[in-house]
C-alpha cells in the first residue's frame, strides 16, 4: 500500500508552464485610468522588468533559473500522497491523492512564487520589496525569500490580523522582515486613513495601497504580490507539473481536480498543467472552491475591475464582486478577496473550470475528519478544498462511479487554530452572500469597460 | 548541487535497531521501592505487556508491524538535507547534513514513538491512554496517534504551559484528545497539590504522577511516556537507520553526529545506529547537547534515581541532577528534565558519547542564522543541536580539518515563537547551573543504590 510518492531533486521540473500559450483566446489586456490598454513600461515603477516580461509572456515553457531551483529544492518536489485513511472514513468509491504544499518552511504554497519574485528583483538590482499581508501566509513567505536573497522586506499587515496574530508577525521578524500594522503613519495614504478613522481595523485594500505607495517612491524598491497576477500563476505551475509526474508513477490519472481559490494561485498551480490536457481533449472535472461568503466566480460577473479597494491598480478582466466589497470575516482570510486571477477567470468563462462555493462549517468538519485520519492539520483556506473532496466523493457514491480525485493541500493550519476552536465549541457561523451585497458591490464597477465575452 | 536526499516508501526501514544487543555491558535493571530489581509484571498496570517486552528486549532487530509502517509513511522516510546556505554563511571546512523530523503532522520526531505506542496499546486491548506534557510536543504527537488508532487520549499539561500556550491545547483537541491543566481536581494527587498550593504553576513531575494515577485505576487505560525509556529509543532508531541509507546515497559518512538531548530520544534516534559502527571500530565523534541550565550529562553523576519528581517510578540508572531539581525556565521546555535516558547515560559512561552543554542565547543566534539561510524555523530544543554544529564547524576551521557533520533537526518552532521574540528584543537571559544547585539536587538521591561503574 503506497502512501507517498516522492520525486528526487533530479526530477524537479526545470521549466514553468505558462497557460497563456494555450488559451482558446488571448487574455484581455490590463487597462489604465483612461480605459486604454497599458504597456509593460507603465508597470515599471511597481515591478521589475524581468517579472513584467513574464506577466505578459505567451511562451509556453519558461526556464527556471538555477539559483531559484536551488532554493525551491529545500521543500520541492513536494510529496504526493494517497489519503488511504480518509478514503476509508468516507467509504466512497474514490481514490484521493493530494499534493502536500505544507512542507515548505513557511507552511504553504506561497514560497513557490516568493522565491522567484525575490530572485528576479535581486538580479534586477532591487534592494527592497514591499508587500501587504492579510492572514500572514504571504507576508511570511516573502520574508523568508527576502532573507535567502538578501533583500530588505517591508510588510504592511492588516491591523486586525497584526493585533490578533502576533505569532505571524514574529515569524516574519525571525526572517528579518519589518512588519508593521496597516494603516500606518509611514505613508501619506495610511496617514489619511488614520486621520479619518483612527480606530480602523484596516483592510487588504488599504495595505496594498500603502505598499504600492512605499514602493513607487524609492528607486531601490519594488512591490510584490502573492496571487492574482499571471507571473504568480506561472511560478505555481510547478505544483501541477510535479503532480503529473507523480500521478504517472502511481499509474493513475485524475477524473477530478480540486483546489481552493482566493486570488487563485494555489488552484492554478495544481490545475493549469491539467487544463492543458483538458484543452487537448482529456475529460477532467476541474473545480476551484471558494467560500460562500465571498463567491467571486459563482456569483460575481466577469468584468474589468481594480485589484485593490482604493482603485490604484490597473483594471483587470476578472470575476469580481466589486473592488469595494468587504467579505464577511470568515476564518479563511486568504479567500477573502473581491476578485479572481484573470487567468482563472478566463478559464471559468471558457467553461474549462467548474467553480463551487462552500460554507465554513462544512469545511472545518472535513478538516477535523482529515486531521484525525491523515494527521495533518489544514489551513482554513485548504479546508475548502477538503470539503469539496467530500462532496465529490459522495457524488461518486450516488452515481455509482469509481473516481480518482487529486487536490492541492495548500498549507497547514498551525498558525490559525482559532477557527478550529470556534468550530469545536459550536461558535462558528455560516455566512451567506446576499443579492443585496451583490447589487451594492457591483456599483463600484458601473460604467467601467467590459472585457471580451462579458 | 544536491540539497535533499529522499528515500521512497520501499526504502523505509522494516526493523528498529535495539542498541541493548550491542552494549559493552548490559544495562543495570530498574529497581523497585525495596531496592531490588523489578520484573516486567510489576510494570503491567502502567504499560501493556508488548511494550514491556520491547523495554527489556536484547534482540538487535525488532520488526515494525505493517499497520505502524502505514502510518509512519505519512511523513517517513524523512528527507536528509545538505545545508548549503548555512555552510556558506559559516565559511568553515565542513559539510553539514541534517535529518528533517519537522515534516511530521505534529512537527517533531515525537510521532515516531507515539504511533507505535498507540498501536501496541490498541492491539493489547487498551481503550485509553494517559500522558503528561510540558511544552506540548509530546502531548500533540500522542493525540494524533490516538486519533489514528481510535484510542481515547487524556493529556495532563503542566498548568503554566496550558495557560501560556492555548494553541498547543487546541492542536490536541483537533486530534480529539482531552487536555487538562495539571494539577487537576481529577486525581487525588492533583487535589492534594491544589489543596496545599492552589496557585501552583504545576510541574512535569506532578503531571506524570497524575497521569500514572489515572492509568493504574482503570483496567482499560495505560500510561504512555514520550522519552527516557528503552522502547522509546528503539522506536526512534528509524531516524538514524534512514540517515545511514541517505548518507550512503550522498556518498558520504559523518565524522561528527549531533542531537539535542532532554530525555534523550531524538538524540538516540539519530545516533544509536552509528554508535554501533563506533563500537565496531569507526571513528565518530557523537555529541548529545544539553542546556547549560540543566546539564544532566556534563554535571550530573551516573546514579539510580526516579524518573519523576514525586518518586513514583522505579529507580533507573541514569545521569541525573536529582529528581527534585527544577531547572530554570529556559525556552527549550523539552530539555528541562532532571535525568537522561538510561541507554544514553550508559553510553556516556562507556565514553562512546561526548556530551556538551550550551547557553540559550547562542542557540537562538544559531537558529536565527539558520532560518535566514535554510528557511526552516527551529524548535528551541533543536536550536541546541544547531549551536553545537556551529561550535564543531568553527573547531574544524581552527584545526584546519575537513569534516562531515550530521545532525538531527528534531522539529520546527512554529508553536514556540515567543523565545525568538525575547531573543530579538535582547530580553533573553543565559542561566548558569551552580555548584549549590548540584549539591542541593543530589540530596534527593542520597542513600539510594548505585549502578555498576558509578
Amino acid at each position: 500500500m503506497v502512501t507517498k510518492i516522492v520525486l528526487t531533486e533530479d526530477e524537479m521540473p526545470r521549466q514553468w508552464y505558462n497557460i497563456q500559450a494555450d488559451l482558446p483566446s488571448p487574455l484581455d489586456p490590463p487597462l489604465g485610468p483612461d480605459g486604454k490598454p497599458i504597456g509593460p513600461e507603465m508597470l515599471a515603477p511597481v515591478f521589475p522588468m524581468n517579472l513584467i516580461e513574464q506577466e505578459v509572456s505567451s511562451r509556453r515553457w519558461i526556464d527556471i533559473p538555477e539559483p531559484i531551483l536551488e532554493k525551491l529544492a529545500i521543500w520541492r518536489p513536494s510529496p504526493l500522497y494517497r489519503a488511504h485513511a480518509f478514503e476509508k472514513l468516507l467509504g466512497c468509491p474514490v481514490k484521493i491523492y493530494y499534493k502536500n504544499e505544507g512542507v515548505s518552511p513557511a507552511g504553504s504554497h506561497k514560497p513557490n512564487t516568493a522565491v522567484p519574485q525575490a530572485y528576479y528583483n535581486k538580479v534586477f538590482g532591487i534592494k527592497r520589496l514591499t508587500t501587504e499581508t492579510g492572514a500572514g501566509q504571504w507576508g511570511s513567505a516573502l520574508s523568508m525569500a527576502g532573507a535567502m536573497f538578501g533583500l530588505e522586506i517591508k510588510v504592511y499587515m492588516v491591523r486586525i490580523s497584526f493585533d490578533q496574530k502576533p505569532f505571524r508577525k514574529l515569524m516574519m521578524q525571525v526572517w528579518g522582515a519589518n512588519c508593521i500594522a496597516s494603516p500606518s503613519a509611514e505613508t501619506s495614504f495610511g496617514r489619511s486613513v488614520l486621520e479619518k478613522t483612527p480606530d480602523t481595523p484596516g483592510s487588504l485594500g488599504i495595505a496594498i495601497s500603502e505598499a504600492i505607495e512605499d514602493a513607487v517612491q524609492r528607486e531601490d524598491t519594488r512591490y510584490s504580490l502573492g496571487s492574482v497576477l499571471n507571473h504568480v500563476m506561472l511560478h505555481q505551475s510547478i505544483i501541477g507539473l510535479e503532480a503529473k509526474k507523480q500521478m504517472e508513477k502511481a499509474g493513475d490519472y485524475p477524473d477530478v481536480i480540486i483546489g481552493c481559490a482566493g486570488g487563485g494561485s494555489n488552484f492554478a498551480g495544481i490545475a493549469f498543467p491539467f487544463v492543458l490536457d483538458k484543452i487537448n481533449g482529456k475529460e477532467i472535472d476541474i473545480v476551484p472552491v471558494e467560500p460562500a461568503a465571498c463567491p467571486t466566480m459563482t456569483r460575481g460577473p466577469y468584468a474589468y475591475d481594480h485589484g485593490d479597494t482604493a482603485g490604484m491598480t490597473p483594471l483587470l478582466p476578472m470575476h469580481t464582486l466589486g473592488h469595494e466589497f468587504v467579505p464577511a470575516p470568515i476564518h479563511a482570510g486568504g479567500l477573502r478577496y473581491h476578485g479572481m486571477a484573470p487567468l482563472v477567470s478566463k478559464l471559468v468563462q471558457e467553461k474549462l473550470l467548474r467553480p463551487v462555493s462552500l460554507h465554513q462549517n462544512e469545511c472545518y468538519k472535513a478538516a477535523l475528519d482529515w486531521a484525525r485520519t491523515e494527521g495533518f492539520i489544514s489551513a482554513p483556506e485548504t479546508s475548502h478544498a477538503l470539503a469539496a473532496v467530500v462532496v465529490e466523493a459522495q457524488k461518486a457514491k450516488e452515481e455509482g462511479k469509481e473516481k480518482t480525485i487529486l487536490f492541492n493541500w495548500s498549507g497547514h493550519g498551525l498558525m490559525d487554530l482559532t477557527g478550529y476552536d470556534n468550530f469545536l465549541s459550536g461558535r462558528l457561523e455560516d455566512v451567506d452572500f446576499t443579492d443585496d451585497q451583490l447589487k451594492e458591490g457591483l456599483k463600484a464597477i458601473k460604467g467601467l469597460p467590459k472585457p471580451t465575452g462579458a
